[in-house]
């Protein structure tokens, strides 16, 4: 009997059905354990997987294929696109077809929107989207839930702050949608030239969401069960000097998890440069590295649903 | 009972006996049946596979490593020369003994012709070629006759088209021996200056072959059972005119297919430029990412063969 | 019952205990008879080591990776510091940390003096100094000491000559702090410009070791039982015309052989240019190949002991 993403290809969020985000999270959440208590699954026995990284990322390749080997898999990579016949001038479909011959599953990563779409158009083998340039990061927004989900211990009720860049984070993006079908109530918190972008909070408000947009991150935090931080790049700033006085603000320390709701989970894409200090790293609701791992659960999840070995 | 290539290493197809190159082609023949039936071989269990490209080149290289994992075997890989310890002077014949004190078996590949023969002077384990500059490719020839067979049902009695850039390719070259081998009927379609080197086409003449030579595309593959495609390349024409004027000429599009023999197969080494119209790619005699594909069943039967494990 | 290394890192052999050193090189043996007898073996069954090479090192990284699919374990790697995440300035904890989400072990190489040691103060899984820029290279110590065990049968009562660069070699400062605890009679053969620190052999021979320092390689050929080659560099001298008049005093042929005590041993760290010539290669006691061989048993007893599977 075949799941309802047997034979899918994993490339956005948005248009994910309920029933199927609960899936993922619910699968994900048995491998994880079965893995804790088998220590080697072997789901993905005989099976192939390609990681295919146009654009580098240790992360989300070293993620999944770590899942890969874990659920008893092998992995054949192109980490480096100078090394691959891209570089030849070959199309991505011809280059994905090509794979498609050796692999089972791709995992792709691309710095052009829309990439992922297209190499799904081109093969018959499921495609997962390792994060399509401005596009979409799939992966990243099911772990952010997953470990929202296993930090609280349920996605419902929650008030979630998400601070620094909304403007340009593929990562909020897809993450507020989510949120918003769990009925989160979301706070906002940005510098006036980063926030979400209008036509996304006015969206998630017409459909009922409760948003806070503020500039005030000790605000935020002190109403909040998690908060989700992500960098302020220098380089979104015309005047340097307006980076240099916004900066401190939305710079996390023991000085604002002191105000802030108890037992606030605070989360983070990785990786971090000066957003978070690390003598936070030691606050036990620091769950950014637990995130990370997290990857790992997830992309198990989607690799046997898809292929049909969950 | 240890086989006639056991121990042997991989370096051109020229000095193969016909009692090779029929094991070869049968035992890839009967992995690729066997892997299809049980999901996951183990031939190789135990083994490691070396694949060291100096020179990039993805599609060989995932080929290699897919046919070592299907068999049940493991990799260790060095994709980029620049971190390989070349880059500190080491010649290859000491990388390679280096090397011999890992793995079982070494696929290279390199820029400079002759270095498979020197890697396989040095080391007492098999090495196959992967293609040695502009010398030879031994796998390429191979898996492109396998295709051949496998599209046409046999190899014999067969009337086969090769057009394009016929004096630069090594591939095409190889190729045009072993077809002469199985008394197939041959095209050599090429606009003058990129003509079949005059050496190749007399002594294939003396040898018996029946060879046309010309510069008409739609001739030829009007009367062919396979039509190879290879690629011109603007960089060999002195005069960029020239080039513009020839370039058409030698593109294959559905208006060719249409004039052609009824069945006739495409083949392309990949990757592709614009050589062959995306158009072609439903027609359901265009294989070349079905030959691309037939690169892992090749890749098997000589890893199994030279370490005895067929 | 856990071995005295297990949950431990690896990060220099100065302050091994003699028992974590027996233990190391029995443990090496055993494994490296039971590879040889059984051809596979599955001692780290389940688990994934992450290689994080941020310095290029084919040598070490593909020994450990061997290692570790040798005893049924599983790779992840990153070989090329330009695609990791470092390159995005993150720092090595975070990167470590992360990495310590998916692997059960780590093997890292970083040129920053003192990194290895930074890299295991971040997690809490097993750590392994695949070298550290002007620091330690504790495994290359390892496999050395371990060789010479093998190729002279025992370690005791022993004349080593280290010829060449001592003054900037790591590998040969650790080396010879091992050899002093097995009591060898120590040559120190180089030009005075880079001869071995004065604190090092002041050290030493407080500690009752009986060391010869020489520039004439002839001479401790003749009364050792090992000669270990490192590589005089052309850059560590100011005036080239001092480099070339010393070079040909540091390079071994037949002809320094032949005038060597009989059955010597010959080693280097590889890889090597012009110091040992290649006409030395078929000497039987040419022993740099099989030296380099035996980084696998040696990695092989490391990942097994820090992770409680030996």
């Amino acid at each position: 009997m075949s799941s309802i993403l047997y034979g899918k290809d994993i490339l956005q969020t948005d248009t994910m059905s309920d029933q199927q985000l609960e899936l993922i999270l619910s699968t994900a959440a048995r491998l994880e354990d079965e893995l804790e208590a088998r220590g080697q699954l072997d789901n993905m026995k005989g099976l192939v997987l390609a990681t295919l990284f146009f654009e580098p990322s240790t992360r989300t390749r070293l993620s999944f294929e770590t899942a890969m080997l874990r659920l008893g898999g092998q992995v054949i990579t192109v980490a480096d696109p100078k090394t691959s016949s891209a570089a030849k001038g070959e199309s991505l479909a011809d280059s994905v077809r090509t794979v498609e011959g050796y692999a089972d599953v791709i995992a792709i990563r691309h710095p052009r929107k829309g990439s992922a779409q297209e190499a799904a158009d081109a093969v018959n083998i499921p495609v997962i989207n390792g994060g399509d340039g401005a596009g979409q990061h799939p992966t990243q927004a099911l772990l952010d839930i997953y470990t929202i989900q296993k930090e609280k211990g349920s996605l419902s009720g929650l008030t979630v702050a998400l601070a620094g860049d909304l403007k340009n984070g593929r990562t909020v993006h897809s993450l507020v949608y989510l949120l918003a079908r769990f009925n989160a109530r979301l706070f906002f918190v940005s510098p006036p030239q980063l926030s979400m972008p209008a036509e996304i909070t006015t969206e998630l408000r017409e459909a009922g969401a409760d948003i806070t947009v503020t500039d005030d991150l000790t605000l935020a935090a002190r109403q909040s069960d998690v908060l989700y931080m992500t960098r302020i790049q220098r380089e979104r700033f015309d005047d340097p000097a307006e980076y240099e006085k916004l900066k401190g603000s939305y710079v996390l320390d023991m000085g604002v998890i002191r105000q802030a709701k108890p037992g606030i989970t605070i989360m983070h894409p990785l990786p971090r440069v000066d957003e978070i200090k690390t003598e936070v790293d030691a606050y036990e609701g620091a769950a950014y590295f637990r995130q990370a791992a997290n990857g790992v659960p997830i992309r198990m999840a989607l690799l046997t649903l898809v292929t049909g070995r969950e």
